[in-house]
C-alpha cells in the first residue's frame, strides 16, 4: 500500500492525573496505579502514572495561581526561574524536562492526559494537535473497542489550540485528553471512575497492538470542531441573568438550530437560539467555564480522512 | 384546644444565599431577589435577600478562611473585632448584628438559609433547633403544598448542632436551611434552581397564612437524626482508597441494611455495611465533606409529636 504513514514504537507513555488538581476520576486513578501499576503493563509499553498538579490536588483546587493546562506555552517552557513565577508556570516547566522536552527526540512518545468535566460529555478524546493521525487511529480503536451503550467516545479535534501549544499533553510526541463526565469538580462517581479505567487501559491495548506491528488501515474520522464560545447574558455588574435552559442541559453532542431554547432568564424568559446553521454545542455548564465566561461551546461536525499507520520498527 | 403554641407573627424574614460561596442555586436567587423582590412579597411580610459570603461567591470557592456556617459560635459573636479574625469570623459577627443578635429580642423572626449538595437529596429542610415548632409547621407545610414526585421534601433535625450552635440560621427566631441536590459546586442547573425557588416561595405563603390567624394543627413529623459519620477506608498517607459504590450513589434516605454494599475499593474489591441496625445514609458523596473525611452520614428515621401552633397578635 502507498500511503501508510509510519512513526515509531511507542515506549515511554505517560498517564497523567489532576492537571486540574478537582477533577477527581485521574487523581484516584493515578494514586492507585502509584501503588499498584499492574493495570498499565503490556508486553511491548507500561505507562507510567504522575500527578500533574499535586498541591492543587491536595487542596482540592483546580489549580493554584493558573490554570497549568494553559502553561506549557514556549515561552514559559524556555524561561529561566523566577521569583515571580506562578506555581503553575514553575510546574509546567518541571514537567516539561521530565516528560519532554517537547519538540525533542527524547521526549515521550504519548501522553494520556486525564480531566473531568461537569457536563454531560460521557468519554469525550480530546485531540490539540491536527496531523496527530496515531492519537486519530488511537480514538478509533477507543470507539470500536471501548463500547458503552450510554457513552460513545467522541472526538473533539481542538484546532484553535495548536496556534500556540500551551496544554500538557502537547509535551509528548502523540497525545490526547480524556474528558469524561458528567462529575462535580471535587467528587469521585464510581461509574465515571471506572469509564476512564476502560478507556486508560484500551489504549494501552492499542499501544501494544500498534507496537507489535499490527496495520490500523484508513478510516474517515468524525470529529467536533470549535466554532465559538457561548457566554451568559449578564447585568451590569457582570453577574449572569440567566442558567443553562433545563431543554439544553445535559444535551451535549445533539444538534441545536434556530429557536431552540438555549437560557432561560431568571426574570422568567426562554432565550432562543438565533443561528442559522445547526450547531451542536459541549461543555454546556461547566463548573471551570463559569470564570472564564463560557456557558457552552459550539461546535461543527467534520468528517476527515486519516492515512493508515504502522509502526517504523527503527 | 389546650395545647396550641403561641408565638409571635414573622414581620421579619431573611433569606440567605451563598452561605457557602459555591453553592450556587441561593447565589443566583438572592441577586435575582436584590434586583426585584416582587416574588418575596407577601400581604403581611417581605422578606430580605441577602448574600452571607459574598467574598468567597466572587471567588466562586465554599469560603475565604473558614467555613462560614460554623462561625456562628458565641465564642466567636461576643469577641471584640481583632487583627487575627479570618474573613468568616468578622462577617459572622456583621451578620449577628445586622440580623440578631442571637437571642435577643430584636433578631429577625424566620432565617431560610439557602444551600446547594452534591449528593442526591431532593428537596431537604434542616433544622437546628429540635425545638422549633414552627420551623417543623413550615416543614410540614412544604411537604403537603410543594410538591415534585421526584424530590419529596424531607427533614432532618440536626439535635447535635444544638449543643453548641454555629451556623447562620440560629441567629434567628426560627429558621431551617434548605439543601437542595445533587448540583455540583460552581455550577447552577435550572432543575434545581427552580425547585428552592417554589420552596422558598412555599415558604412565604405558609408565613403569610400563619400572620393572618391560620391555625396549624398538630401532627406526627418524620424526620432523620443523625447518628454517626461514615469515612472512606484511606491508605497510610490519608488518601482515599475506596469510591462510593455505585449501589449505594445517589440512594439518599434509603434503607442500608447488613451486607449492602457501600465502597468500591480501586484495588477491585467491594465493601459492605456490616451494622445490625437499618440506617439510612445521608449527604452521600458530597463534595465538602471530602475535607472533613466524611463519605456519607447514618441517620436513623424518628417520629416526634408536633403541637398545634397558631399566632399571638401580641
Amino acid at each position: 500500500m502507498s500511503n501508510i504513514l509510519n512513526f515509531g514504537p511507542l515506549r515511554r507513555v505517560v498517564v497523567a492525573g489532576g492537571t486540574h488538581g478537582d477533577e477527581m476520576s485521574g487523581v484516584y486513578l493515578v494514586r492507585h496505579w502509584i501503588r499498584d501499576a499492574t493495570e498499565l503493563r503490556r508486553k511491548t509499553v507500561t505507562a507510567e502514572p504522575f500527578l500533574a498538579n499535586p498541591v492543587a490536588v491536595e487542596k482540592g483546587a483546580r489549580y493554584i495561581d493558573q490554570d497549568l493546562n494553559r502553561s506549557f506555552e514556549e515561552r514559559n517552557l524556555t524561561a529561566p526561574d523566577s521569583e515571580n513565577d506562578s506555581y503553575e508556570e514553575r510546574r509546567a516547566r518541571e514537567i516539561n524536562q521530565h516528560y519532554g522536552p517537547r519538540g525533542s527526540a527524547s521526549a515521550c512518545d504519548f501522553v494520556i492526559d486525564l480531566h473531568n468535566t461537569t457536563a454531560n460529555m460521557g468519554s469525550t478524546i480530546l485531540i490539540f494537535t491536527p496531523d496527530d493521525h496515531l492519537a486519530m487511529h488511537l480514538s478509533n480503536y477507543l470507539q470500536i473497542h471501548c463500547v458503552d451503550s450510554s457513552s460513545p467516545c467522541r472526538v473533539i479535534v481542538a484546532r484553535e489550540m495548536t496556534r500556540e501549544p500551551n496544554s500538557l499533553l502537547t509535551i509528548g510526541k502523540h497525545g490526547i485528553a480524556l474528558e469524561v463526565g458528567p462529575q462535580p469538580q471535587g467528587v469521585v462517581k464510581a461509574d465515571i471512575l471506572n469509564r476512564m479505567r476502560a478507556l486508560v487501559k484500551c489504549c494501552l491495548d492499542f499501544m501494544d497492538l500498534y507496537n507489535q506491528g499490527a496495520e490500523f488501515p484508513a478510516f474517515e474520522m468524525e470529529a467536533y470542531e470549535v466554532l465559538e464560545r457561548v457566554d451568559y447574558p449578564r447585568d451590569d455588574a457582570g453577574h449572569p441573568l440567566a442558567v443553562i435552559h433545563s431543554k439544553l442541559q445535559d444535551k451535549d453532542f445533539l444538534p441545536v438550530k434556530r429557536g431552540d431554547p438555549i437560557f432561560q432568564m431568571l426574570s422568567g424568559q426562554e432565550v432562543v437560539y438565533d443561528g442559522n446553521v445547526t450547531v451542536y454545542p459541549l461543555f454546556i455548564n461547566e463548573a471551570a467555564y463559569y470564570e472564564k465566561k463560557v456557558a457552552f461551546i459550539l461546535t461543527k461536525r467534520v468528517i476527515s480522512a486519516v492515512p493508515a499507520v504502522h509502526v517504523n520498527q527503527e
